[in-house]
Formats: C-alpha cells, structure tokens, sequence
C-alpha cells in the first residue's frame, strides 16, 4: 500500500511532480485518526477561542511574531503521528492526514491538497481560508509566506517539527521581502491546547530477539554506524527517525499506531551511544539488554544534552557532527549549524539491507500471513454466496481476526483497505466501521492488508471478483497482472535504479496506466523488518529518491502496479519481493539482480483475459500458485474451506 | 548509428555520465577527416614552429593573454566541421573527432578522452602534454584552467567557438581565482594557419521541392516561428545552426560532409526575414526562390548586421532576441547578453516533428534504400561464397555503388560502418581503405550505413553472419532483438520521455545490455529529413536532453539496441521508426504514442536463437519480413540474385 505524502514532499519536487503526478493520491488516515477523530469527520470545530488564545501568545514579547505555522509533521516526521502531536488537527478542526495551517493575527488558512477539499472545506468554520493547493492560481503555504505576507513579517515556527533542509529553503524564499522565520521556545499550540492534549504515548518497550528475528547485534550495528562515522571524518551520529533508532537498538515499542516503534533519539559517537527514551516500565530489562556500552537518558533531556554534547565532542566543520536528512531543524540549531553536515541517513541505508535471519523472517511470516488471507477470502466468499450482508470494515475485522491468530502477530501493519467496486479507485480508502459500503458479489473487491510479526512486516493487496467480472475489468486485471509479472520476472544490473515503466507497458497497450490518472501512484515501497511498511530510501517508480538509490542484494521492496477507473472500480496486486542476486548465463562486472516474491496468496485467474496472456506469463502464474499451495496448504489442514478455496484457486490454467 | 559527442556534453553532464556512461563511446571520424588526415592518422605533426607563432600573437597588446583554448568545435558547432575550422587538428596534430587543446606561453595540453588516448599519444609531438580525461587525478580541461593555471590568468578564447552557456559557466569556475575569458577579435590559429587554411566551403545551394519534399513552404514556417517570437514577446530569432537554417528556407548545401546543409545564419523577426550567406552560383535562382519576403544579405556581415539589428529593433531585457541554446558567445556579445535570452531552439522544436509529406518521403526512401542494401547483402553473400577476398572498405564501396542508382539519392548520411568480427564491437569503427580488414565469412559482420536522397534519410544496421554463428552470438543477436521489437511494439502515454529499459530488459535477462561496457549507447536518436542524420531535441536514452523531451507524433527516431563483446563481435539492430498516434482500446487524456517502422531490410533469422524467442516475437518478425518482401521485392525485378536473397531472407519462421 502507497504512503502518505505530506505537503512537503510535494512541494520541494513540485517541478517533477509536474510531468509525473504519481504521489499526489496516495494518502488514507491512519486508523489513529479514524478512531479518535473518526466522529468529527465531517463536523465543524469550533476554533473561535482556540485562535484567539493562539494570537495572544503570538503577540507576547517572548514570541512577537505575526504569524505561525502549524504543519502535520510531529519532531521525527513520523508517517503516523501520535494522537498528542495532531497539532494542526486541534488548532483547525481539519484532520486529514495532510495539510498546513498559517495562523496571521487578522486571518487563518489551511492549506490541502485535492484529496482532502471535501472534508476541510465540512471541517473548518468560518475563521478558516481554505486554500486549495494544486488549483490555478493557489499558492503553495510556502509561496504564501514569501509572496503574500506583507514585507518584514516575522513567521514564527516550531522548530522541532519542520526539517532543516525544508526551513532553509523557506528562509531563502523569504528573504527577498525581508520576513524571517522565527525559532519558539514552546509551540503555542500546546499552551491551547493545554490539558486537553492527550499525553505523549509512553508504552512497553521491548528487545527483539536476535537470533531468530534480528540477525545482528546492535553493537554490530553501532559498529558498523561507527565505520561511517569514521569514515565521514566526523564526531558523531544523531539518529532521530524513531524507526532508525529501534533498528539499531534491536528494540520495539507500541508507541505509534501500525509501527512498532517508541519515542526516542540516539547519538552514537565512537566510543559512545547515547538513547534517549521514555522511562520503559521495563526499565532494568533493557538495560540489560543492551549492556553497558550504551546509556539511557531522558528522551526530554535530548536537545540539552546535544547542545552539550557538541561542546564536550569538539564538533566543528572538519569535525561535524552527522545527521539524516530529515532532522529537524531544532537539533541543527541545538548543534550550530556549522558543526553538523545532513547526509542521506546512514542508518537509514543501514536497515534497508536485510540480513538473512530478516529475510528468512520475511519468507516464513509471509507464509503465515498468507494463510490468514486464504482463510479470509475463503470465508468471504461463503458469506457472499449465502447471501450475508457484510459491510467493509466488517469484512476487514474478519482478516484482523484470522491474521491475530498466528504465531508471533503483533498488530497490523496499517488499516486494512478493504474495499468494494468504486471504493477500491480510492487509493487511500479506509472503511469507516460506522458508515462504509456493503461488500458486493457483482463488483471488484480490493483488499490492501498487512501485519506485524517479530519475524517480519507484510503488505499485500489482492483483488478478487465473486460473482461475474466484465470483460473490461477482466483486461484490466490481466494488465496490471502483466505489469506485476514484468517486475517480479526482471533482472536488472547491479546499480539501476527503479523506474517502473516494466509495471506499466502492459497498460499502455491498452491506453491505460498513465501515471495520472489511471495509476497514480509508484509500483514499489521498500518494507521495514518487523518495522514500518513503508521505508526508504529505496523504491520502485520516479520519485527523485528513488531514481538516486539504487536496488542492492537484500533490500525488500513493493510490486504493486494498479489501475483505477474512477468512480467503478480499482485493481490492484501486490506482492513483497526481495533483491536478489541473479544467476544469468553471463555475470560480468558488478552482476545482475532479480526479485524473489514472499508473499504467499492466490491471484484470482476468474479474473484473467487469457487471450491476451503469453504463455511464459501463464507459466509464471502456474508456477506461482504451485509454490503458494506447497508452502501455505500444510498451515490450513485445520480449515477445510480455505484448503478447498486455496486448491481450486492455485489449479493450473 | 551513434553521435559525435563532444567534450563539452561531457563536461556539462558528468554527473549523469558517471551513473550511465551511455555516450562516452559514441564517435568515428568523419569521412573528410579521414580523407584529408587519413595519412597522418598515425604520424606526427611538428608543431614547434606553429606553437612558436601562436604564441607570439597571444603576447600581441591587442591580445595580451597567457592561454588560448582550441576546441574541437566550428561556429555552427555542426557534427562534422568543414576542413577549415579543423583548428585543433591544425595547432596540435591530433585529428580525432573529440579534444580541446589548451596552450599557455609554455606549454601546450591535448585534453582527450579514452577513445582517443592511443591515436593522440601517436600524433603528439614532443612540445604537447596528452591529457587522459577520464583517468583518476586528470582534470577536464575546464577544471585544469580553474585550477592549474596561475590566479589572474587571462585566458583567451573565439567566442564563436565556444557557446554562450558554457562560456558563462566556464567563467563563473575561474573567477575564484581571479581568472577571466577573454574573447579575442581573429582567431590566432587561423593566422598562423595563413594561406596553408583550406578555403571555407562555398558550394551550391539549392532549393527543395515543397510539394514532393519539403511539405511546407518556408514561408508557412517562418510565419509558425513569428508566433513563437510573439508568444515569447521577442523581437526577433537568430537561427545558428545550420540545419536548422536550411529546414526554415526550405534549401539544401553541400558545404559540409554527409550533412545537405550550407553555411548560413538567419534572423527573423516580426515582419522580416534575414538569410546571411554566401554569394551562391545560383544566387538569382535562390533569391526567386525565397520571394522578395526574404533579404539575402553575405554570410560575413551576420556579427555586423546582429549589433545594428538589436539597436534598430530595440532590443532589451523585455523584448530580447530569442537565440537557441547552442548559440556562440560571439553572438550573444554582439547583441549584448542583456537583450538576449538563451532557449532550447524553436526551429529545432519544429523541425523534429515530420509532416505528412515529409513521413511518405521517409517510407519512399526507406524502401529504395532496402533495395540497395538487399543487393549489396546478396552480392556480399556471393562473394564470400565464391571465396572472394574482399576488405571492409571494398565491400562498403559497393553498398555506396548500389545505394548511387537509386533515384533522389544525394550522398551518404554518414560514413558507412562495415565492420567484420572484432571491428563490429568497435561502435565508432569506420574502416580505413589503406588499413582495414578482410570481410571474413565465418565471423559477424556489422552494417550501419545510410543515405541522403530528396526524400528523406536514412540510417540502418543489420548485423549478418555469411557462416555458422556460435550459439552464442545467436542468444545475444536474439536478445538485441527482443530489445528492438520490444521498442517497436511499445505504446506509451504522450508526454512520455524515452528511456530505454524496454530495450535493455531481454539483455539483462542473460546478464548482458548494461550501459557499460557491453551496451554503451543510448536506444535512438533523432533523424532528419534529407538533413543531419543526427538531430534533436529527442532520442530514447537517458541523455538529460531525452528525458526533458517528450516524444510526440511526428518526430522520427532511430531505434537501434546493441551488444557489444569487445574484441569479439558487435551486434546492433537498427530501424528508423516515426512515432504515430496508437490505437488503442482506451484513449484517455491526451492519448497515447506507438512507432512505424520505416526502414525495410530483412533481419537475419539464421541469427536467431528461437528457443528463448517468444510467439509474440515470432510473429512480429514474420509480419516485419512479410512487409518488407511486399515493399522492396518489386524494385529487385531486375536483380535475380538480390529478390532470391530476400525471398529467402522473409520465409516465415
């Protein structure tokens, strides 16, 4: 499934999302907000008192600015941010998943993009603008600031929740008119917010077992983050993306809806590591776990302890202090600028690699996981074919239950898109339990689902038809199944990026699968390990990342190419697959590489166009389905329906 | 067949070159060059005394500088310069088609890349220093002005030689050092060159017939190039290039190799057009030609002309001159930068999307070009049956022999490329008539060759084997075909940019086609009509060119996998295809593009390793061969031997 897309991320590449306009859809709340948030959907916040106590606080000398800018992000710009940092949410009343509000003492405006007009222009009352961001002649909040401000304004920001790459570039749009951007002390949101702000998520944290689900110690990791710290000449390394952290601690936490991650930073110098996190109930385990080489502080005594740290280490331009490209701007202003340099994390690279007890991990949970799938489709069908009426997220619950019953399930990997005929085109769709579409027989259904387990994360989308597909959607299937056969059969030289065109050649010859807007999103998301679904740096399709990562032995990755016809229905087949090394008759230079597809789940030939299959692609679906019955067909011997449901759907065409 | 490249592109992109070293191997000498210099290719020029003079015109008060710079480039900065502005063959001895010599009052620096480190080191006297571009620790030649040469050097260059662009970034690079580029007003190598120089070519010039050739009237496209002028709120247009000087007035030359063009330069605006070229022997004829709507003023005044033009039209910031991107600072100095703005050419834009009568002359002359290259296979097959010793140049005279008796044909496009067993691995080969190989039945043999007619142009590869080929040679000519019939059948969306994976993929799959070593062009280029064989702004690659222009109904483009086993055997297939409107199932937006194949020559089936072919495939080539038969088979009626060749050569597989 595709990720959230914040508005930065548009913006800093808005000139290529021009020509390519893959990203712009791609966003679906998370169930976070769905459940918290979920009932003022489409009710009307008052915000009057709100903003009111926000521009007091603005004006007081110790802030004195004229405006202030709340975006999504929360300080480790996570995907899913907890329910305490939805601060644009409070202070607007919009709770969509992306947006940016600029507070002016005279005016408000919240900034979306097409996905959300709908619901901001239901959520916000009358002291809110809002500013369609895409329509002609709408600025971007950043153009906004630089072109529509009056000269010499002072924009206040939370620094800890906008990057410094992103702050620099707004400071240089600004400076033509003289406005600055003004670093506070203490987000005037969270004074308005006060006792209402639900506390930060302070859950278990626990250590993952090493040698049949990590792989590798963490002092090998801090080892290996060492070399390259060494190696960049530099001091230290501060890690403050929370997945990062938890990968090279080897622990996890239940802080964050779907990742299993918890609130925390980390610096590692040579001879030290420094983790900064919450106090963990199980505080005197952990320590255990990571021994001595490591010390835990305050998860709020970061930002002194790294100014002090920079003092203590020597940081300066020779000898900086590293960071990830997406810190925010409070650490480089707690290091000084000049002795921090940001680089593409080296964690970050670090983890996109998997280790071979990760990937065995990845292969024996998808198994698993595919079981779960077989057993839902199985029982879905019967209840459609009785004659059950069953909503989507009531459908969606039944995966959630079959999937909680495996071995080593620890939650979902995101909600469940479970989706019938129209709502399947939606890419970021997610049932609302209280207001969703019944599932039909006579239309698409598209289920887009995964879990957590301690041996690995999944993400798969089938879509299936149980009543009579049209000829139309049966060629579209076999489209998308083409451009998904493509990819998993490619083999490609060691340093080729991924552009998705493979995906897509199927579609074209049907005049279908333009980027927009027919399949509007990318073909492959890297695929944390017991971690995040979506992770980076490496992907398949034409974001500006992904063109300058290439795909490297081990890396795991989405193969989901899709097509949508809006308003009808959406397709879309998804499987894991890993970088392999490729065996081809003639290996020169640095070699070739292939993918090995994990996920383990029948792809519905009902819904094949075999007069326009080849017969290698034939071959390669027969070939699919004998691996999946061999290996998921032992798990299901207490489930006869899905055993029966699995063998008539993995028969040879 | 490939491009020259210049130094320059490879400067001005190194960091895409790093990632994909598509071009670096992309050049062979033009046949003048080879001609004229053909019998010092090995030798060496005393350049002392030439070295001598220079540089007492450089220490001249008018001059003053301390460096000179002798690029490969001429003032049109055409593929194939004239022998007169040979100027760095002239100065330095060496005569490759690529390298700038840089000479300071000392010394004197040949800057080459590894194309040409063997041929420089021989032609080099002892007075020059061989600079190994490309070699670790050895700067461009750009990089050795901004850093080796002493602060505050002035280093003098032609500003006709050198394009605005690069002159503007090569500045900004010396000024850390206080070094500046002085434009000098005569070119001292010319001076020293004297009366030895060859006269600048000063051949006929003639018009071509709109409504059998052109299909438009230069009066149609001059009025299309005035709406871009308004549409730009310019005042005029300088057109440089020569083709694109020769496409607007509907004339033909012959003043350079291979390419139909003459020296010219035009200015257009609003309501005048300005021609400056050349007294021409048919002066009258021309001038009746061109109607009293054009002034043909001499080729010598253009720099005057420009600085009186841009003072009587007013010329400034806000009503510029449009110049096209390759523009020479000589140019942009005369009109003053301040009026100018440097944009990717109109005329260019233009002139890459064929006309209706223009694409029935590239099918007309597609056909009668086959018929000549089926003879001369037919007739080679003979030969080396009947143990007939024949050396490449041999064998690619006849091909000239055959493709001269074909009406409208005016010339080769290119040096023919006739290249037996190793020498077809070589992409630039070009066989020396003094020095070349014999054709040898039992090794691949390589054709790349095309023609110049009224019509059209063409550029065609087939790659043959007179015996038995090896199973290998069969895989890897199978997977360049796949490569060339995965791009012929290819529909994609309309705004699409060509990369080229689809021609890599089927390489890939036997771990061959990466960029580098054994596949190191790009996929296709464009083609002019009855003008330069290359052209842009398109081609399919991953030129940075090619991915900013999207291909569009109407442009013509050379699609021409490869393979290449150095020291062995080359392979590269080769069509001219046009990129038409697809029909398919389902046109949305903006619809999408496929290509027509226009070249007809049969591709070698007994190449072919049918096991890994698929049906598809199969089918495609006995469609291709069916084609081919039915067009070409009625001009052989008078050649027994060639119809039987071809008749064989189709039978359906």
């Amino acid at each position: 499934m595709w990720s959230r897309c914040s508005l930065w991320a548009l913006r800093a590449h808005s000139h290529r999302y021009l020509l390519t306009p893959v990203f712009a859809y791609t966003v679906r709340f998370s169930s976070g907000t769905t459940a918290t948030m979920g009932a003022i959907k489409t009710r009307t916040v008052n915000t009057t008192e709100r903003l009111a106590k926000l521009r007091e606080l603005l004006k007081k000398p110790k802030n004195n600015v004229k405006a202030f800018i709340v975006p999504s992000e929360d300080q480790h710009f996570s995907e899913y941010p907890a329910h305490s940092d939805e601060r644009r949410a409070f202070i607007s009343g919009f709770n969509g998943s992306a947006g940016c509000a600029v507070i002016t003492l005279r005016d408000a405006f919240l900034f979306t993009d097409g996905r959300y007009f709908l619901q901001a222009s239901q959520q916000l009352d009358s002291n809110w603008k809002l500013m369609k961001q895409g329509l002609p002649d709408v600025p971007t909040w950043q153009e906004f600031l630089s072109k529509h401000l009056e000269q010499g304004t002072r924009i206040g920001i939370d620094p800890t929740l906008i990057s410094a790459a992103d702050a620099e570039s707004l400071k240089k749009s600004l400076e033509p008119r003289g406005s600055v951007l003004v670093s506070l002390q203490q987000n005037p949101v969270d004074v308005v917010w006060g006792k209402d702000r639900p506390p930060c998520p302070h859950n278990s944290v626990f250590p993952l077992d090493v040698k049949y689900a990590a792989g590798e110690t963490s002092q090998s990791k801090l080892q290996r983050l060492r070399e390259e710290i060494t190696k960049k000449k530099a001091v230290a390394a501060v890690v403050t993306l929370l997945d990062e952290v938890a990968w090279l601690f080897n622990l996890r936490g239940t802080d964050i809806d779907f990742n299993p991650v918890f609130f925390a930073y980390a610096v590692v110098t040579p001879t030290e590591a420094i983790l900064f996190m919450n106090d963990a109930q199980d505080q005197h385990s952990i320590k255990e776990f990571l021994g001595s080489d490591v010390e835990i502080r305050p998860y709020e005594s970061f930002i002194p302890s790294l100014r002090q740290l920079t003092a203590t280490l020597g940081a300066n331009k020779d000898k900086p202090m590293l960071l990830g490209d997406k810190t925010s701007l409070a650490v480089v202003e707690a290091i000084g600028q000049e002795n921090a340099v940001l680089i593409p994390s080296p964690v970050a690279t670090m983890k996109a690699i998997k280790n071979e007890t990760e990937i065995e991990g990845f292969r024996n949970c998808h198994i698993r996981d595919g079981a779960a799938l077989i057993r839902y489709f199985a029982w879905l069908e019967e209840q459609l074919n009785s004659g059950v009426e069953l909503n989507e997220s009531q459908a969606a619950a039944k995966l959630e239950e079959f999937r909680s019953e495996l071995d080593l399930f620890r939650g979902l990997s995101f909600t469940t898109i479970s989706s019938t005929g129209p709502n399947a085109a939606v890419i970021h769709y997610s049932p609302d339990p209280d207001d969703c579409a019944i599932v039909k027989k006579d239309q698409i259904y598209l289920c887009d689902s995964g879990g957590q387990y301690l041996d690995g994360t999944t993400d798969v989308t089938r879509t299936l038809h149980f009543g009579t597909p049209t000829n139309e959607e049966k060629r579209a299937f076999t489209r998308v199944l083409q451009g998904h056969i493509s990819i998993d059969t490619a083999v490609f030289p060691n340093g080729t990026s991924g552009a998705d065109s493979f995906a897509r050649r199927a579609l074209w010859q049907e005049g279908w699968g333009k980027r927009f807007p027919e399949y509007r999103h990318g073909t492959g998301h890297g695929v944390g390990h017991f971690l995040n679904v979506h992770e980076g740096p490496h992907g398949i399709g034409t974001r500006i990342a992904y063109n300058s990562t290439s795909l490297k032995v081990g890396m795991t990755v989405s193969n989901e190419p899709g097509y949508y016809a809006d308003g009808r229905y959406g397709i879309r087949i998804e499987n894991v697959v890993i970088v392999r090394e490729a065996e081809t008759p003639n290996n020169f230079g640095n070699g070739y590489l292939c993918f090995e597809h994990v996920t383990m789940c029948p792809i519905q030939t009902k819904l094949i166009d075999f007069s326009i299959l080849t017969a290698q692609e034939k071959e390669w679906l027969n070939s699919y389905h004998a691996e999946t019955l061999e290996k998921v067909g032992p798990l299901l011997r207490n489930d006869p329906r899905a055993l029966e449901w699995l063998e008539r759907e993995c028969s040879p065409v």
